[in-house]
């Protein structure tokens, strides 16, 4: 019989198709007749030629930012894994509410709609306003002891991803980036590497919010510990859902669950750092045709980040030794995702402006 | 007897002061109080850091950005050294006019004002309008076979750049990005980088706008026989005046001279790519103070980019394999900028917000 989570990820997967190739070649064809070198714009012009690919003759429609900020409690904690008090999930997002963090900074200066998603901060919020409220536990159980989640709980968690992205779609938004933000959860992602990738504790597990050297030391003796006990035993790949339900976090199931519904719907997801990304790899596991819809915003100084990013295959827009999360490293990249669009849609071309063509 | 350019730059050099060291590091111990691990906006808190020692208490006002694109004409389009025919210096500033190009829609997204400078194209624009007119000359002299100006076009082409750094300063400019154009102009770029930093041609000529393997071979080879020409005998470093006398460009030359007026202005530079670096090392070898003043918005695809960047140890802000100029790579990097300062600026602090500070 399949689980819950299984169920709820065949629907909300189903029916994911590809980016479209025959627009990606006519956005490949339109950007070599325009007013500069033949590929001149690099990196710019393979974003240009993806978001074409998602968003064919809408692209010079508006394009209209979010971003998602996915909040959760880790049982994790209780190792010392973390250089800041568990409860510094629940005052970052009144941090957010009260528009003083990192990412409002970033998403106000840009143009970008701000949500935060309580999926599990341990603390009653009670119904204040301008969060959504969508808690299935107040966090995670500590997976050095037990699994982090219930099925049931993975399959709550990833269902409000599909309810974001369902929003975000019905709400004309165009491109979504998603973040998180949970007290420890830099541990879950470095497990969540170790179980995709086959890298080592050691290689996998950074010093999340600023450790000591003390401090990250016993986090990789943690991490090693979470992945022998979960999947010591197995000699074969662990399945994505098992993945998330054994050593994931409420908001990183959620992310995972937005991935595929975004995918669905055929909305751009900019991919933040090294949880988000950690999601996002999961999500690709489960439907590799999701991939295209994905842009990774930047690469962390997490070092697990680069290994779920060169697993995947995404190559990051931005390298700016940020390891922030709140979705601070997607949103800052959207700039440049919008000059690729603009690039696109309002340059001159070579006959329009009368300028001579290269002769070699 | 000092050269009239020597007295230009003397003139224009004269006290320029570094940045303010106490604001530097006012700005670093401001950062540790915000909302966010320690160091956790990495480049962003140094880019931070470095405007705020420019502005000082200015910071929290508004940020007005310029950028000015240099076009000039090389003589040294006679060897078919570029991928383009030489008309299209003139075309493409007529295409800026026309608001069609690359910088143009760029500007345009980002807020940025820009202005077009002729220094040297080889096309008589009338009294066009939208145009600053600074021709010195209808381009340099084929420096194969001499220098490629006159000590008087430099001295002319220096004090261009006063002109404009000037101006911006009374439109109350704060950060401006240079950026040029000029087919030809990377063979010039080529050969600064060789006479500055003691690379070989090979190591410093990229294929420009895109020559075939081929022309990129006749082109390693001009550059090769341009620094033989004129700093074959020599044993001793040339001076960057001589450099510029005789294997830069007027679009280049005025470039320097900006990046000196504007450090004298306390103004903020961003710095395009492989051309206009050129420029600001040439200006940094002048007067190294005015490299506090600096920042590299990206780093091109041209292999001589990376010499020069590294030289005067300047890190881009941004990687995208870009290789246009016009402005276009730091004009992408000051959405990055103006987010930094948002965040200076913007963000609450530990205290103001009742976040929990880290425990280890």
């Amino acid at each position: 019989m399949k689980s819950l989570s299984q169920n709820v990820v065949d629907r909300i997967a189903a029916n994911i198709e590809a980016p479209s190739e025959l627009w990606r070649q006519r956005a490949r064809a339109h950007l070599d007749t325009l007013t500069k070198p033949l590929g001149s714009l690099g990196r710019l012009e393979d974003l240009a030629a993806q978001i074409v690919a998602i968003r064919g003759e809408r692209i010079s429609k508006p394009n209209n930012k979010g971003v998602y900020i996915f909040a959760a409690d880790h049982g994790i904690t209780a190792e010392g894994v973390s250089a800041y008090p568990r409860e510094v999930t629940h005052q970052m997002v009144l941090n957010f509410l009260a528009e003083g963090a990192a990412i409002n900074v970033l998403a106000r200066l840009h143009g970008v709609a701000l949500h935060v998603v309580d999926v599990g901060v341990d603390a009653d919020f009670h119904n204040i306003p301008g969060l959504l409220h969508h808690k299935v536990a107040p966090g995670t159980t500590n997976m050095l002891h037990a699994p982090a989640m219930t099925d049931d709980e993975l399959a709550a968690a990833l269902s409000i991803g599909d309810t974001i992205a369902e929003s975000a779609a019905a709400e004309g938004q165009t491109m979504i980036a998603i973040g998180e933000m949970g007290i420890g959860n830099t541990t879950a992602a470095s497990a969540i590497t170790c179980a995709i990738t086959g890298a080592t504790a050691a290689q996998a597990t950074g010093r999340g919010t600023g450790v000591n050297s003390e401090a990250h030391k016993r986090k990789i003796s943690v991490v090693d510990a979470i992945i022998a006990r979960h999947f010591g035993d197995s000699s074969t790949q662990p399945s994505p859902l098992d993945i998330l339900r054994c050593v994931g976090g409420l908001e990183i199931a959620a992310m995972a669950g937005t991935v595929l519904a975004a995918a669905r719907h055929k909305l751009l997801v900019v991919v933040d750092g090294f949880i988000s990304t950690a999601a996002a790899a999961l999500a690709v596991a489960i439907a590799p045709a999701a991939l295209g819809y994905l842009i990774a915003g930047h690469q962390s100084e997490e070092p697990g980040h680069k290994l779920l990013l060169d697993h995947v295959n995404l190559t990051p827009v931005l390298a700016l030794n940020m390891r922030l999360g709140e979705g601070t490293g997607a949103v800052l990249a959207m700039p440049i995702l919008e000059s690729a669009i603009a690039l696109y849609t309002q340059m001159a071309t070579f006959a329009s402006a009368h300028v001579s063509e290269a002769s070699q």
